[in-house]
């Protein structure tokens, strides 16, 4: 069914909406795209390198006749920026976000959306390292997954006519419940950047140790850490803010299991290391057998100079 | 100065020693490569893809007239090795090592080796997770770095060899002292993989979410950590128990700094969370500008199928 909509709108023109209308716009979407962002710096850059078809001065007017407008603003703001578009609102419209947390977009959103209004909250697991309006590119969500997370009562047609249109971006979808999207999300991206950044954090302030030698000898393991470390500071407050009883469960369980490796280190358990790393290397052979990413042996490293 | 030594010796033959002899015959090096593996089938297999020159039965059988030997074992069992080989040793041979900690290694190794011997650790920071005869390439130390930490009392010649022999492999290298190394090791590179352990584990015994589930919708950040939980486990259980009181004192900062964190999360204090991540965002952008890694926005992706 390829994209049904005749306007979309995206709020917020960082990383992800900038990639979307890219994405839009490679499979040959012929509708209109507006697009609003807070600053007036940002909408000056989207207006200087054509992000969207049309950049506005106010969230209202961006959705104005849209069929669709996607929430693209970090999770903290959903709920004002939907009390702000909620009057503007075309009847029948769908209204859909890319946040990385849904039960408490859902609980912000939700109230402010008049009845005729369709709301379907997205996830599409993708990003970089950058943001903000140049920071976007087409390819973005190209065999990634957007997970499709229906708020109670969603329209069927509604839900399909998103799953279509992120298919057509590039992205598979699986639709899922919002309770255990959070629960998922959790333990596969939120808690890996929040040790991320502990980590690079620690290293920072290692008196003994300079920076420029952090720097300078930060080997694969290092620098993949630091790689996930340089997101946008924005995006993940809100995250942690807003999935909080999921990640405090699993840093529960994380520091649970880093007391049992460190024990094992200072009674110098080394069968317990030795098990312990074996059976996370199986798991890794799993990830590599499902096609989510390579074994080619110098994964990445061509890119390194 | 190239390459000096006339005949070289590779104890073990897993991923680094592979990649040696493969990086050696790239170089154009014209002496002859022996080799020495524990196990017959790896002997068999080395012999079968022509890892090195020669394939021999015994360690002392390949040290014999070699004047530079390599241990290229894992840590907990360089000790045993180098009492296996001492009395085979050339005179005025070199005796080097590619294990990931140094005081260990030292301690293991240097009481056994006879007086007309020099004793030159290196560590080449470069690895995949990959290992075995199998997984060698020329390419593994282009560009990455390989610390020289000489023994006390080493030979200025000697260290002066291996260092152009590392170079010509493709490395970068860096002289410094043992204790440094071993410090500066753990926050770089043995923590961020115990780290990376155990967030693979958490993730897999978590009952609510499927093993199926968490390996399909492993995100860019748990990917990361897989990939780096994937490495050679008995080599990382030597270096845990070989290298135990730097990473027991910067497991203690981790922790510390980690239930700040937590601490942030639950009392929802977002100007403590966005502070920390613009932080390390800053950190993150001094290794790109160091020219250890590449800032392009799709790092990687461009390999995954």
């Amino acid at each position: 069914m390829a994209i049904s909509y005749d306007r979309i709108a995206l709020i917020g023109l960082g990383l992800i909406a900038g990639s979307m209308a890219l994405a839009l716009k490679r499979a040959g979407y012929k509708g209109e795209i507006t697009g609003y962002a807070r600053t007036p710096e940002t909408r000056a850059v989207a207006r200087e390198i054509g992000l969207v078809d049309r950049v506005c001065d106010s969230a209202a007017e961006a959705v104005e006749d849209a069929d669709l407008v996607v929430l693209c603003v970090p999770v903290g703001a959903m709920g004002a920026v939907a009390a702000e578009i909620a009057p503007a609102l075309k009847s029948g419209a769908t209204v859909s976000d890319v946040g990385s947390v849904k039960a408490a977009v859902v609980d912000a959103v939700a109230p402010h959306l008049p009845e005729n209004i369709h709301f379907v909250p997205t996830h599409p697991m993708a990003g970089t390292e950058h943001s903000g309006p140049r920071a976007g590119f087409a390819e973005l969500f190209d065999n990634r997954w957007c997970l499709i997370v229906p708020a109670a009562g969603s329209d069927a047609d509604a839900v399909a006519a998103i799953e279509a249109m992120w298919q057509a971006m590039g992205a598979n979808t699986e639709v899922m419940e919002v309770e255990h999207h959070d629960l998922l999300c959790a333990i596969v991206s939120h808690i890996p950047h929040l040790i991320a950044y502990t980590m690079v954090g620690v290293a920072d302030d290692f008196s003994r140790v300079s920076e420029q030698e952090v720097i300078k000898f930060s080997a694969a393991g290092f620098r993949d850490f630091t790689r996930i470390a340089a997101s946008d500071p924005t995006m993940w407050r809100d995250v942690f803010l807003n999935n909080k009883e999921a990640t405090l469960e699993i840093l529960g369980r994380f520091t649970e299991e880093l007391f049992a490796l460190q024990r094992a280190i200072r009674t110098g358990d080394g069968e317990q290391l030795f098990d312990y790393f074996t059976h996370t290397r199986a798991i890794r052979r799993g990830i590599i057998e499902a096609g989510q990413d390579t074994d080619a042996p110098d994964f990445g490293r061509a890119k390194v100079k």
